[in-house]
């Protein structure tokens, strides 16, 4: 049977888990939860299982050192150099690109929590077994709350082990997220997908004709060093950047899912983070992360500290972060908004 | 006319503005409004008016080198060192058994922020006039809130330019400080107080026989060494300490007080802080303290830090400090509570 490959994409900066993560060592390089980075969890998911063949890595100039570092003693990789950032659909065709028309690839971001990785790799089996019926598949993850901060996809026709894809729906409002929640018909898109190479350059031609052919120019004027792939740069920075999932997946005839319950987070914010460590904190709901905190009449506090201490008095449902010279304090409603503050934007 | 001599109390450590007063630099020395801490500017309310004669600060061993680090060139000073701290009563006697007989003390706490140090210098003058006809003469603080984390005196009968008083009440309960703060009649103990020193002592010698007894022994076998006076250490630790208010001022025949609105706080915990420096904050009431903070949508916010930066979203009266390794956030209501705290309680 037909391995899969990994395409492990490191792009993307994010702002909103400042002060921790930083233009110099963004999310996926960061020990969150765990002694692993996310980039090395989601390498680990993988690796020991013979169904996954060796993975090929996404990722801009600025972390190929980080890369380097967390992925240690193995030597069985490939890493692709994204010559600029230009969101998913140009890095997942680059990556296609470089595999066999035949090869399955199943595409993760490197900074997802997953907690159930047994979960993760059925799931992608069941995946891959889609994308060889050429189906482009997205893993459609159980809404367990009226979530505003994601997309949803709709469960459309069963299909295979999953099901065709109705629709994808935009970040909705409150109201329509808890109606999506009730039906049990919606669920998140997770950020993963399982296609076959050929199939996915072939709708990704069909529907963005002009990202097909200069990621193809930019892949025929690149060149191999050792384990990396450098595309030629001036193709690729003539690209329009854009999402798989506008540019092909909302487009193509062939959307499907597969539905997985696997303790999936996004750690897209302090908010989410402290929900992931869920279970973990004090009898009111106190949790301090890897650091010394002190709580007085507090609940659902996360402390998050490199050093000094935290201390905190009659508090309730606040996130404290202290790193590298910045104190952090935020409600849980507003870990969205912490992007925008000037720590976070105007970073060096 | 008589000058008035000030005597300053340097004793107390106080834990409640941890982390930033610390045993090693408690509240009187810190610049917690304006450049001066508040000992300095304790001695300058007072010194550029003639009708203040060079002033005696009572304070223990370990403050002293504090004490001459802050007091600069001025070397029309006395200093007393108390052998052990024993509350007010006796660092008060102390005072008074070095001064003559006829001298009339103002007793200063060196840790209270007044704002208007003309108002407090005109009521100085009248308490010293009530002094010098053997009234033991407290400063009734009028009252802007409810308070209930101070003790309040009664005014009695008018006399000089104060009334008597008619009785002292402990920190009360809310429905109590609001019917105080309705009737106009009683007023805050502010701890300061204008004394003739021998009246002071025969009025101790009567409702505390043992605690004169004692400090005049300590005095008795003291020496002077310049500027600085070290009374006996054996018969000071010996004394039951008791502050002047428990051991006279609520047992004489001749306690008087004068009203005085000079824009008093004692700083008594971070919420005193931050009220302090009321008008100080933008238009929604946050106040960035000597440091950087960048506040969105929040209200009420105090933010004070040595450094760090501190970020805040969403948050509604808190008061945050950084400080030397330690990060407090607390509430307002909290802020009474911080001195139980592991960090504040267990400083070495």
């Amino acid at each position: 049977m037909q391995t899969i490959t990994p395409v492990i994409l490191c792009g993307g900066g994010g702002t909103r888990l400042w002060p921790l993560s930083r233009r110099s060592r963004p999310k996926p390089f960061l020990p969150l939860i765990g002694e692993e980075s996310l980039f090395q969890q989601t390498l680990a998911r993988m690796s020991g299982d013979p169904a996954f063949a060796a993975p090929m890595i996404v990722a801009g100039r600025d972390h190929c050192a980080l890369i380097a570092e967390q992925i240690g003693d193995s030597s069985d990789w490939q890493l692709v150099i994204e010559p600029a950032a230009q969101n998913t659909a140009p890095a997942i065709a680059l990556a296609a690109s470089l595999l066999p028309p035949e090869a399955i690839m199943l595409v993760c971001p490197s900074d997802l929590y997953i907690a159930d990785p047994a979960a993760f790799r059925a799931a992608a089996k069941a995946a891959a077994g889609m994308a060889r019926e050429d189906y482009l598949v997205a893993f459609g993850i159980a809404p367990d709350r009226p979530e505003t901060g994601y997309g949803y996809i709709e469960r459309g026709e069963p299909v295979g082990e999953g099901f065709r894809i109705a629709r994808f729906i935009e970040k909705p409002d409150l109201a329509k997220a808890q109606e999506y929640l009730a039906s049990g018909a919606f669920c998140w898109n997770g950020g993963i997908f399982a296609f076959r190479a050929g199939h996915l350059l072939a709708e990704l031609a069909a529907h963005r004709p002009e990202i097909a052919r200069l990621v193809a120019e930019s892949v025929a004027a690149g060149r191999w060093e050792g384990h990396l792939f450098r595309p030629a740069s001036g193709p690729f920075a003539a690209i329009n950047a854009e999402s798989i999932d506008y540019a092909v997946m909302e487009n193509t005839r062939t959307a499907a899912m597969v539905g997985v319950d696997m303790g999936w987070s996004d750690i897209g914010n302090w908010r989410a983070f402290g929900d992931a460590l869920q279970g973990l904190g004090d009898d009111a709901g106190n949790i301090a992360h890897a650091c010394r905190a002190d709580f007085d009449e507090c609940n659902g506090v996360l402390a998050v500290s490199d050093g000094p201490r935290i201390s905190a008095v009659g508090l309730r449902d606040l996130c404290i972060v202290v790193h590298d010279g910045e104190v952090l304090v935020t409600t849980r409603e507003g870990a969205q908004r912490v992007g925008k503050l000037p720590g976070a934007a105007n970073q060096t």
